[in-house]
């Protein structure tokens, strides 16, 4: 039994996701960003960070954090979604590192300074929307000769995913990138994906939570 | 051989002193960034999203970008550096990625509003010098009953190093965080970790490079 502590953010739904995908058991703890409790000290135990999402393994006592480690670590648990060959194994972890390093904290920035910043400052509200367009460029370029980012469907696009399909609250429009759009679609079909995304919502139904 | 493409930069030298610490031939391969090298054919074939670092490990035909996943690679081709019991990796895992989506993206924005932006913007700067303190401190709590950031020395301080060793350069004091200097010292004694920091200048100086 995994115990997955997490929110209704991008981050907090990729754990969320991949269990689906993996047919792992879980129970669902939900830790109210809004109220504070990521600098609760049961929560710090599990993150020192004080982020949303931390897992822990009830079969192996193992805590982990950071969204992209909790993917790693359980996908090698179950052997599943992260190739094991050299070669397609880097190119996961590469665009894993991309959404985790760029597309993550860009959008992150972008968000903060279109829609929680006191006040607009012009300048970085465009420096952080060239920045998001760039990587969302890179990635349609990456998907037009692919279905998934890293060509078999991986951790990479479960990480990614649910990043660009918050491109609206972020305020970017998807039009000049025909492919990220088709795979957003593509993903966005998976059953796993819809039961990951809707985590702590009324909409949400499980057979694997708890 | 491994190729390495970079440059003088916090994420150029993770890979160098990776392959010091490893004991692996090298060919550095310099992407001058003043000149827009990255945005080359030759080079966006190695790392689509035209960034340095990237490696071609001529032995596999492998290219890898991103830093972590360039660590990643390495230490799992050299079973050096990254445990493979399911804990400790976790641990080592999650603090690296705590490295690529924390203190990477977020030393970088304050040292681009301290250095680069075209006029001081308090907001931004104040934003992120909190951001960078706050996970500075957290790594401080970590490193008070260890010597290295996941008990072991592994990927994870390699990733943290340079970024850490370039507090100066945007702005920081480390004088409120005792065991981060302690760790920067004890790393920063480390031959590999000298030659790797010096790549590409007239003091570098590798038995392994060429
Ligand atoms: N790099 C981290 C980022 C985690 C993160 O930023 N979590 C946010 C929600 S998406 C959070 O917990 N924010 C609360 C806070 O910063 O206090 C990861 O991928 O897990
Ligand atoms: N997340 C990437 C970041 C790489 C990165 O930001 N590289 C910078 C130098 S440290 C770069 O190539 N900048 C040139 C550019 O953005 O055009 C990694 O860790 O490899």
């Amino acid at each position: 039994m995994i115990h997955l502590y997490t929110y209704t953010t991008p981050n907090g739904r990729k754990p969320a996701i991949l269990l689906e995908e993996l047919g792992l058991p879980y129970t669902l703890h939900k830790v109210d960003l809004g109220k504070g409790e990521q600098f609760s000290p049961e929560f710090v135990a599990l993150n020192p960070n004080s982020k949303i999402p931390a897992i822990k393994d009830e079969d192996t006592g193992v805590t982990v954090f950071e969204s992209g480690a909790i993917l790693i670590y359980l996908a090698e648990k179950t052997e599943k979604l992260l190739p094991t060959d050299a070669a397609s194994r880097a190119q996961v972890m590469a665009w894993l590192m991309f959404q985790m390093a760029g597309v993550g904290p860009m959008f992150g920035q972008l968000g903060h300074f279109r829609r929680s910043a006191p006040e607009p400052i012009e300048y970085a509200i465009n420096r952080y929307e060239q920045e998001a367009l760039r990587l969302v460029k890179v990635l349609n370029r990456q998907l037009q000769e692919r279905d998934f980012i890293a060509g078999e469907y991986s951790i990479a696009d479960i990480a990614t995913y649910p990043w660009v399909a918050a491109y609206e609250y972020v305020g970017l429009s998807l039009d000049p990138f025909p492919h990220v759009q088709a795979w957003l679609e593509r993903v966005g079909q998976r059953p796993a994906v819809q039961t990951g995304m809707a985590i702590l919502t009324p909409e949400f139904k499980s057979d694997l939570a708890q």
